[in-house]
């Protein structure tokens, strides 16, 4: 896996609706917040969140509120954001939308 | 419940080993870093954290990462720390150490 050229980035990022690319010390990251009405709900969508990531072993940062639930996807080894990272956002939104 | 006054605050942080008070947007937190051996020990441990949270129908912010969980406490509704996040930032240690 490869880090994304700038330009890539960018052109798939418009493509992924509801996510958006935030940079955290220099690297980018795929960032969504995603809501719920409780802290249940949140919780058992951070669980489902890391069932998929722990089977695709890429792991997301995850942060789970009351009524709400952060993921932030990005390729910690490559300094940014790869193939993999969208497709595991795409995924999530999955999950979140049914 | 009421919101702890900054001399109450640091008193009891002295006696809270392993947390830190963080201010965010003026308001103070209680944070913690969990380690761990993988992502699946750090999500296990935020469940576990998730559930005495439900229980106590109190509720903090919970980052889990690969290897790493950040739990932080705080009274939202008071904008600042009460006696119930030092009760729950004990018991989170608790649970970690076993």
């Amino acid at each position: 896996m490869e880090k994304l050229a700038d330009i890539a980035v960018e052109e798939k990022a418009r493509k992924l609706s509801g996510w958006e690319v935030i940079a955290v010390d220099g690297e980018k990251r795929l960032v969504r917040v995603f809501t719920f009405d409780d802290f249940v709900g949140a919780m058992a969508f951070s669980v489902k969140v890391g069932m998929i990531a722990e089977k695709a072993d890429h792991h997301p940062a995850v942060l789970t509120e009351w009524g709400k639930v952060t993921v932030s996807w990005w390729s910690h080894s490559l300094g940014g954001l790869s193939e993999k990272d969208f497709e595991m956002a795409g995924r999530t939104s999955s999950l979140y939308e049914g």
